[in-house]
């Protein structure tokens, strides 16, 4: 393949995006992830509309490079969020959480790209009619959000690849170099890569989060929600108290009074491990180390490239 | 690393398992697989003690390779299994759904390899502390039983791989040869195939199931009855049945007794595709075809040699 689709549409070095992830990535982890050759993503879902503002400007003030942002559609000031990225001439645009239809022509006719973050077939082939330059195909195991098909990163991949023609980014469940081959050979053009980078020196989450990322293990996150939106997080104290409402038959309604916007930053941001929503993928369970992000995408690399060697011995015949 | 635990610890000649899978798998279809050069697998959960003599006999009457019987260890009559097992000189045994601690003994005495399949980090370390030969790493796409922790393929492989020293079989979503190189890459040795082979001439399913597979599309399978023991099924009349019954809140007790057993021989076996269980794995998405045990081996290695030399041109630099 020599594929160089996504490397070349966002004009970077590796096929390796660090994920818009609320309350970690900001003009910090981004320019880091930028300048070591990856993509990366401002995550405008936790930001007010002047304080992504000052991401921005910090950011073009750290890199030289590509970077982009990624905008919730659900998100109230939406308006004022598109105008800040086109004032800004923000060059790459990830949307997500909502339908592309309207925000996408507007961000293509200032010459921005876009790619929409999607969870099935069916949205894939929307967004591609819709004129997007590329999908995330973001799998059940992934942190945060989530699709209601509950469709995974190792049949997701194979799936979109048949049904579009758009360059296909990988997401959920790659933590390491392997990952990324896997996910390629499986049909993707690209990684995007969350948990990871959570846990680096560069992203905003608290200390004690990312702490709880290292220490996590295999089956410590749990995806619920399911009928508001589905999120990946840690079973802590506040999903337990998620699962004891499910339990006494809490209505939709109350659940979402109950819990409120605030539980997110309490959890990740301000370190509230008991009382906050810590979402999290499933491949924390592998991550051990809090490092630079530098040298994670460097290992990244050189884990992919030692993945391929070991293969090369392989046939089967 | 020209990987070849599994091939030298079963003898065969490609490290493909067809997995055990009630009402599909009977000595048909085992044997053919084992013929192609994978290794085939009697399931004997849709069997009586009887009818499962019957398979092994037929099986070993038609292939000279090696093949195996896969027993969920809850089974009623699970020491009657164990003599026919045994008296009949089966080589390898795949266990799964109960604790191996009971039966791995057992059979290692009698010289017979043993395989338990998991779905966790956890239950793996106690395998390998048992002596099975090697496990099963079971992801939440596959179909039919399945773990708990809902951890995916994609992000199960790797955990386990580090867990681990026993050789690990991948299992959920694999239904192609891109998949079986994506599975190795993420540090499996050999890769276990269920939904793709029930789409093959040779499986016992019903004809019009098998041709349920064929049309299903991402997104027509869900895991449910987590409560009972979580299983993969299609999303049709009876599944929404279930559905039903946990909005009216249903308890545990009368779920069990609402739905009995017969119902997944009823929809796999007799091809009643409303009122019957229809168990399968989240790939079936991906497969348009009912083919020849044979053919879907063949095509298996011929994907899995082309992912490879595609692979080859790939290096991040």
């Amino acid at each position: 393949m020599g594929n160089d689709r996504i490397t070349s549409l966002f004009n970077i070095q590796y096929p390796i995006i660090q994920a818009g992830m609320i309350w970690a990535s900001g003009w910090k982890l981004a320019s880091a992830v930028s300048n070591s050759g990856g993509l990366g993503i401002i995550g405008a879902g936790s930001m007010y509309p002047d304080i992504l503002k000052e991401h921005i400007q910090k950011c073009q003030q750290s890199t030289q490079r590509p970077f982009a942002v990624n905008v919730p559609l659900l998100y109230p000031d939406i308006e004022k969020i598109m105008d800040i990225i086109v004032a800004h001439d923000v060059k790459i645009v990830f949307t997500s959480a909502g339908n592309p239809a309207k925000w996408t022509p507007f961000l293509k006719e200032k010459g921005i790209k876009v790619v929409h973050v999607v969870s099935s077939v069916k949205f894939a082939k929307k967004a591609e009619e819709i004129g997007v330059d590329a999908v995330v195909a973001e799998g059940f195991e992934a942190g945060g959000h989530n699709g209601r098909e509950e469709t995974t990163t190792f049949t997701l991949i194979p799936m979109l690849r048949k049904a579009v023609n758009i360059p296909v980014i990988a997401a959920g469940g790659i933590g390491n170099g392997q990952a990324i081959l896997a996910a390629m050979v499986l049909g993707a053009d690209a990684a995007q890569i969350g948990t990871r980078f959570v846990a680096s020196h560069e992203a905003s989450s608290h200390r004690s989060f990312k702490e709880k990322v290292v220490e996590s293990q295999e089956g410590d996150t749990m995806l619920t929600l399911k009928e508001l939106a589905p999120v990946r997080m840690m079973k802590n104290k506040f999903f337990e108290e998620i699962q004891g409402l499910y339990q006494k038959g809490t209505s939709k309604e109350e659940l979402k009074t109950h819990l409120g916007r605030a539980r997110a930053k309490r959890g990740m941001f301000e370190g509230d491990l008991d009382e906050g929503e810590l979402e999290i993928g499933q491949i924390s369970g592998l991550i051990d180390e809090i490092l630079p992000a530098r040298l994670i995408v460097k290992n990244l690399i050189k884990e992919f490239n030692k993945a391929k060697e070991e293969m090369l011995n392989y046939r089967l015949e």
